[in-house]
């Protein structure tokens, strides 16, 4: 094994300290927020710093860093309320990182990209993306060690492809196509290994079911 | 596609709507938060609420719920000052998501697992795992909305398979073997699409070539 302590970390150059930093949190979660501003100027960026917050009331965080072309999308949202987190799936992977480019315009133009608005949502969403939330604005925390944003939002409502969602209410993002990301560049699709029981101390896990795979359209 | 409005939302079952919430922002990181009390018992628990905050300095964010099981790891962290963050490979998934059930002994002894300390640190690793973080609380913020906590920690020594990072700083986790999850209780393995240049507005997007895969042992 190699091993870097506090002081190795310290030394390393800034690009390669940036490369490992970001690979060490494991698998993230990766997906394109969709704003617009004011005057309805729509922008939509990559993220990988969105996490699940809790299921009662449903709410997702959202971490802004300080001064980057990301802050296009936090401004938006506090100056409207609201946003959107789209799912990205693998036929559009290069064009969900494209939009990380720091453009002028929308990002929706630019990268080749369909904003489409539901009939009861103020900010745009994604066309292509099988899997998108609209979200509002709830509190927001300045991280002190590093003047990141941490913004709490609500989930105010959701789409998502039916026949991708279990009785339980899990929904199979397999079969929906979501992907996840690693590091700063890099993108993955999945494979199932189990579903598990709900663990208590005495007693075995069992593994729960997942969808029959000809009850499933490959978006 | 289905669509669930705010009221939809509201008028779920619990267990369904903790099911569908816990899926929506896509794949999570997950791994094992190792800590002990000042009288030395050991505690291990299984996380997907732990996100990259930035890598300079490099810092990693972990949400606790409130009134959780989990909350030994919280008050063992405030205690000490210190945990682990420990990667989940296939090998001994299942015995990870056992760590989620509420024991009073230490979950290293009652699912299986192996307690292995560094020269150096003050909390309990993983021994089974590939990928090792060792963490030092830095700042706490409690979320008003939901009581749950952040709690912003500082990487202060790193573990991993040296044939597994690559020569930019970048660690693949797929060679390192580790796991994503979804949902509560969904463990996943990954296979890469592909990594990416840095994007500009201007210039077309390359791929970065991964690991020759006869250079990578799995572990």
């Amino acid at each position: 094994m190699r091993s870097y302590s506090k002081e190795d970390i310290e030394r390393l150059d800034q690009r390669y300290r940036t490369n490992l930093i970001n690979s060490l949190t494991g698998f993230k979660s990766v997906g394109l927020i969709g704003t617009q501003n004011k005057a309805r100027l729509t922008n939509l960026a990559v993220f990988s710093q969105v996490f699940h917050m809790g299921a009662h009331p449903p709410l997702l965080g959202i971490l802004f860093r300080p001064h980057s072309a990301e802050r296009h999308s936090l401004e938006n949202l506090l100056e409207t309320g609201y946003c959107t987190f789209n799912h990205i799936q693998e036929s559009f992977v290069e064009k969900a990182h494209q939009t990380s480019a720091r453009y002028a315009a929308s990002e929706f133009d630019a990268c080749g990209l369909t904003p489409w608005y539901s009939p009861s949502f103020p900010a745009p969403y994604l066309a292509e993306a099988n899997v998108r939330l609209g979200l509002r604005l709830v509190e927001k925390h300045l991280m002190q060690v590093n003047q990141t944003e941490l913004v709490v939002t609500a989930i105010e409502e959701i789409w998502l492809p039916e026949q991708c969602q279990l009785p339980d209410g899990y929904l199979d993002l397999e079969a929906a196509g979501s992907v996840c990301c690693s590091g700063l560049d890099s993108y993955h699709t999945t494979q199932r290994i189990a579903r598990f029981s709900y663990a208590k101390p005495d007693q075995p896990l069992r593994t729960i079911e997942p969808l029959p795979a000809d009850s499933v359209k490959q978006a």
